[in-house]
């Protein structure tokens, strides 16, 4: 075992831009032990008095299937390419992917991945959904904190992930195929409305056709959906990770997403602040919702007793408010 | 004061279907206080004995504006015509609403009011969402065991409660004006994919056309949604309140979904039915929630030191992880 360095150790080391001890401290983030994560917030208490906020962070979501590492591998090597530094993170729990991906993901992002501007981070194995995107959020202030000021948080349009991710980015990104139906079997309800731009991959050769059918499709359909609280119109585009058509104009419309959300004030306040405080709020009171509800049913015998209730409420032959009595006491 | 009856006074009157007793009950269900709340509680569990399950749950929903009274009034109408004995609630905290329409609805509903087919029970006032969401599911199976066998539950397409009744109905319908533009403003994102199926109202007379036209672009759009778990494609209806134009196939559409969902069996369980115990199981594990929550924030002085923290959090200060620490202990 590696000898423990003290906090400080992390802090230099992420300041002066240091990838291996960005990488030591992003895996003592995602660690379970107790003394792990005791020196993990200090880590993230030192470096949270430089990390930038001036950061971009963008979530990107599609079906398996959509070409999302490829497109990544191009779009990034592009960002790079005019001068980003860009940190890839994964976020999804071992149990809800097809499996293997964790060094999979690295090795398919070849070029990213030898690219001395880029960083990858593949999705930390086997943990819940809610740690994993607690442990994102942190992953995330390392990265900045570490010179990074465009991060790409990749995760697979089929869970509760997306939710997840829209409440931790800046701009959130749906990757499309044209010829939609198979695809759309797989996708989960509810994501196309988080989506702040909507991308078609593979736009190129006998497919680009289809693709712009399919944009023009999409842009009626958001058309008739409900703007974004910002009056954001979400755009649709067509893109090709083989001839990087449409790249350049992708990160045009996240650059214009930004510049408007930066130039909305809101009580002396931009809208980009706004919604990144909104963000840090909702993380605080996830946190501590969750916290008080492990502490609550941390009582012994708890959970077998609840089971038992919801056996009895699914049937029909509890009402939920006596259930909740039995086990929380009379107050209404 | 009236005298205090016992909970087989209200049981019995409900059971003989004694819709004066019924409202009584309800406004038990509806009292904060806790006395009316544990009688509320028992005659709830007398009624959940006899109530039937066989009963049809409509949510309506729509953005102020698209008609949602006249159109409850026809529809309302054209299903007690039909032999339905149904009951028509709202569900609006008082905050959200535009105020006023407690009485309002039942004025407005000037034919429905009267239908001895039909009973209409206005929104409780000045009570919160979770509140109102716990109260009308027991308001539902009050009116269920009253022998209502269709509810229509409203609410205004432009909040949270949609979320909220959406889980507590069989069929969710969403109202739509033609001429998209300004009635999308003022609604939520989200709840169009939330539809089982959208209606375009006021389809008569000079906007008949519009209305068709409308139809024809939603449908295109909802194409391009995933489909709902049950593989069930929300169509796109017309309807006029004016002319009747629709109703009768509104109701028809319903009925097919739900014909769908009782015959979709898993694990020799109905769809239906599936449905139903899934939403009792997340009305308990809410409502659990909810009294733990209730119970931590109901510590001295906790209040203002959560609002402390949320500040620092806020403003970027201070880490959520660390201000969860200072609230419920070290153990992550």
């Amino acid at each position: 075992m590696r000898p423990r360095q003290p906090a400080s150790f992390y802090i230099d080391g992420i300041r002066a831009g240091d990838r291996l001890v960005l990488s030591r401290a992003i895996t003592l983030v995602e660690s379970h032990r107790p003394d792990d994560q005791a020196l993990a917030q200090a880590v993230l208490e030192g470096v949270l008095a430089f990390a930038p906020t001036d950061t971009i962070r963008v979530g990107i979501t599609g079906v398996p299937g959509v070409g999302k590492s490829t497109f990544i591998e191009a779009f990034g090597t592009y960002l790079t390419g005019i001068g980003k530094r860009l940190a890839v993170l994964a976020v999804d729990p071992t149990s809800q992917r097809s499996g293997g991906s964790i060094l999979g993901d690295k090795t398919r992002m070849e070029t990213l991945s030898v690219n001395p501007q880029a960083y990858i981070r593949p999705s930390p194995a086997g943990d819940s959904l809610g740690g994993v995107a607690h442990r994102t959020r942190e992953t995330m202030l390392l990265c900045e904190a570490a010179g990074f000021d465009t991060i790409l948080v990749e995760t697979v349009g089929v869970g509760q992930s997306e939710t997840l991710v829209h409440g931790m980015v800046d701009f959130f990104l749906l990757l499309m195929l044209a010829g939609a139906g198979d695809e759309l079997q797989g996708m989960k309800r509810g994501i196309m409305e988080l989506a702040d731009a909507l991308a078609i991959t593979k736009a190129d050769g006998d497919n680009a056709a289809a693709a712009r059918r399919a944009r023009v499709e999409y842009e009626n359909a958001l058309h008739l959906f409900p703007p974004t609280p910002t009056g954001w119109q979400p755009p649709v585009l067509t893109c090709s990770a083989l001839t990087n058509a449409g790249i350049a104009d992708l990160w045009a419309t996240i650059e214009q997403h930004q510049v408007r959300m930066t130039a909305t004030q809101r009580d002396g306040v931009s809208e980009r602040t706004c919604h990144r405080q909104r963000q840090a709020l909702d993380w605080f009171r996830t946190l501590l919702r969750q916290r008080i509800e492990r502490q609550f049913f941390g009582q012994p015998g708890l959970r077998e007793q609840v089971q038992q209730l919801e056996q009895q409420v699914q049937a029909g032959d509890l009402l939920p408010t006596r259930a909740v009595e039995q086990l929380v006491g009379k107050a209404i």
